[in-house]
């Protein structure tokens, strides 16, 4: 391992939201943080005799404490390594109060001072930079780094899926996985040293032919952990929905009656370009992101014209695409639905057709319903889900419909979740497909009869690329980047 | 004691602001929980044999555990009495995600419903109201109703000076006062009684003057405790500062300088009528709320006619009264400050004289400071702090003076705040004046012979009015009152 230790400073935090409440924490870590802890607490006793002090409690036993004029509070001591970060740590309980926890903190850090100058700790006390605690979880090889990632990701999971996801990251399902594709990487990169070793004697000790083999099922592995990015970012950060469709088919009424009345669930995230505000909806308990295809709705006439680079692109991003058609206009059905089956991949994409303004035409549903299905059958569409009724008229029952469509689609999404390991992360989605591109070379090179050195090189990298995911190779700006998405106190 | 005791249920909260951070607490109390939290804690174990449970873990021990595939925590098992609500506790500290602590929550309720159906716990578990882990420290003895009203004042303190006050009523220094009064009131209901007892006899065994002189000093520490929360109440929700003068003579000028720069610290409170939102700044630890006299500003034209009577009564809600003057026209001053002189107590307010615009008339700054002086001399103000500038061209120094003023009259308040008590909750300040009022018909009664069973009863309500402070007597309405006003989890 090459991991870059800090110094062993101790450093302190907030470890609860800010906020009035009942209670907040305060966490410290480092060397000497049950001395320090020690300098501003008064533990009750309650028996005669010597003042209690953390420093003669047991590890993870809570003590009622009062902080001078402060507070009235507990604190716990947890002693290296057996800790968060792997050192030792004290957690401080008092109330929920800005006031309280910055004077508490203040006094921490001018009671080190004191202690630091006459020598009695080896380093001073600091506030905690973003994800410290975690960050050095992680040094200390409490955890891996896709596991220390994942601490973050679970916090901020709002579903049942990102969370179901992110907790088996933490308990290192996936690193355990790419352990195992690593180990297999290093054994090739092994057998093609050793040949390189007798390289001299032109000795070929590795067949080539059953070393590509091998080489080919690790490949295959990584691709589907690559591959389960796509559906990973989807159910982390919503699976992405985009309404399309002609001017005046209703998508600003769909968009309205699908969010309107989760607005209580609704938070707006920002989207990929700066200029779109994404809103998700969690139905069902999957997230759903709808994109917003402002540039349809307003530059174009129809949707066989909306040429419109942006649209595809946000077309093309969508797991999930709405196609909206004018029950009025019978005419724009075929072409509607063959632009969208061109523009669309099959394999990948789900695709539901409403056919909406019915109450404005004379034709009955189930012959607007039929007539859809046959175009579908013609462009080859299948698993297409097929609805027909008025936005306007059939409130509830549109809103129950399309409900219960997204609901049976992220169902299925999702069907294969539980022990599967998916990708949410685009930094080990990028180490994956550079891992790839190693490899691919390594292919290349056997193909071409490259000498085992060259091979080996590019085996090579694709073992560091993966040992960056879990952070077996890492740089100290890797990791700042990293923790610097951590909130404070974690 | 009467007090109203809840039948022993099981309650659970989040005990920390809802967010996404490192830490989220669950609070659990009740009879049962720490066999309801077992029902879905697995706690692991360093050696072979019979898993560990919370029930098997000593009190105040922090056990670290996984709830099945929701989060990896650690939890606490507190037994009655020693405990924050005097009952059986758990606390789990897991992630801070609002999925994940809802999601502990209704595992624990789903689990103690199947454990309440099969009879293995007494009673099932439901979310806490706000305020109830409180309340029932209360109710079971573990403090007085001033000292839990004190709990939610110490959340919301935001400086030093209110933070010291609701420490100190928290800490039971108030309560002990009023025992102390209420202690003296009951001896005398005794001796009255005791009169009673006898009349028939007629024989007075209280020598009534006697009584008068004992009572007189009751009286007294009543009436001082009910004038402190002019001044506490100031303290917990910023000194009122009342900034008033004629149109154009840069009151809004001053707001923006005095707020503007604070702007990070301030935060609007809404006020005591419905249509002011005032601001408060904190300067030097002590909170400063500006009361808006938008009346004054915005109605009148020079400050010898603003007859509002709305304003008269910002003016007399203040502690603090800038009076803002216009340099170019001295002859103002004289009647603008007698008008403040006669509508102002100078006992219970101070009073800042500031003389804007100095550069914009030919009058040398002390010249404008000497008119003032004597102005003041002649009405008998004494104490005025006078300040003579342009708020325009010397924007530093003038934030500096006014802040210092403000800073050095802040500490003037409150440099007697140690070791005394401050009222600071109307509640108190209430029963406190209703028990003024009837130790006051005590008096009457004595001076016209009333006979010692009606003394002895108004002598009683006095003591119940104390009572009432810190909970000796109380109602479920009022319990419920004021609990209401805390936050969850507290």
């Amino acid at each position: 391992m090459t991991h870059i230790t800090d110094k062993a400073e101790n450093i302190v935090a907030p470890a609860t939201v800010p906020g009035s409440g009942a209670v907040g924490i305060i966490r410290l870590s480092g060397p000497d943080v049950i001395t320090i802890a020690d300098s501003i607490l008064t533990l009750s006793s309650h028996t005669r005799g010597k003042r209690p002090t953390l420093k003669s409690t047991e590890s993870y036993k809570m003590r009622f404490a009062r902080i001078s004029d402060i507070d009235e509070v507990l604190a716990v001591p947890f002693r290296a390594p057996n800790s968060y970060t792997g050192e030792n740590c004290v957690e401080i309980y008092c109330h929920a109060s800005s006031y309280i926890e910055n004077k508490i903190q203040q006094m921490l850090i001018e009671s080190a001072k004191a202690l630091f100058k006459n020598s009695t700790i080896s380093s001073p006390l600091r506030i905690a930079e973003a994800g410290e605690f975690t960050k050095r979880a992680f040094l200390n090889g409490k955890m891996d780094l896709a596991q220390a990632e994942a601490v973050a990701d679970l916090i901020a999971s709002e579903t049942e899926a990102s969370h179901s996801i992110a907790m088996n990251q933490m308990r290192g399902g996936f690193s355990q996985e790419l352990r195992d594709l690593r180990d297999s990487l290093l054994n090739l990169c092994a057998l093609m040293e050793l040949e390189l070793d007798f390289s001299e004697e032109d000795v070929e000790f590795a067949d080539r032919r059953k070393l590509s083999s091998i080489l080919s099922s690790t490949y295959l592995k990584i691709k589907d952990l690559a591959d389960s990015f796509s559906l990973g970012n989807a159910i982390k950060n919503g699976i992405p929905v985009a309404i399309v469709g002609a001017v005046n088919t209703g998508k600003s009424t769909l968009l309205n009656l699908i969010l309107g009345e989760e607005r209580a669930i609704v938070s707006p995230i920002q989207g990929t370009t700066r200029d779109t505000i994404e809103d998700t909806v969690n139905i069902g308990g999957t997230l759903f992101r709808f994109i917003d295809t402002a540039g349809i709705r307003n530059t174009t006439q129809t949707i066989e014209i909306m040429g419109i680079e942006r649209t595809w692109q946000k077309l093309r991003e969508s797991s999930v695409v709405i196609l909206m058609l004018d029950s009025t206009r019978e005419d724009s059905f075929s072409p509607s639905i063959k632009t969208i089956a061109e523009k669309t991949d099959k394999k990948r994409q789900r695709l539901i057709i409403l056919a909406n303004k019915l109450d404005k035409t004379k034709t009955k549903k189930e012959d607007i319903e039929e007539s859809i299905k046959s175009i579908c059958k013609k462009l080859k569409l299948s698993d297409v889900t097929i609805l027909s009724l008025s936005l306007k008229k059939d409130r509830e029952t549109a809103k129950k419909e399309i409900g219960d469509t997204l609901k049976k689609l992220g169902k299925g999404f999702l069907s294969n979740l539980q022990g599967k390991t998916y990708v949410t992360n685009l930094r080990h989605y990028q180490a994956l497909k550079d891992a790839m591109a190693s490899i691919e070379r390594v292919f290349q090179g056997i193909d071409s009869n490259l000498p085992a050195d060259l091979l080996a090189q590019d085996l090579r990298e694709a073992t560091d690329d993966l040992g960056g995911i879990i952070g077996e190779i890492s740089s100290q700006d890797i990791l700042s980047h990293i923790f610097s998405h951590f909130c404070i106190g974690k």
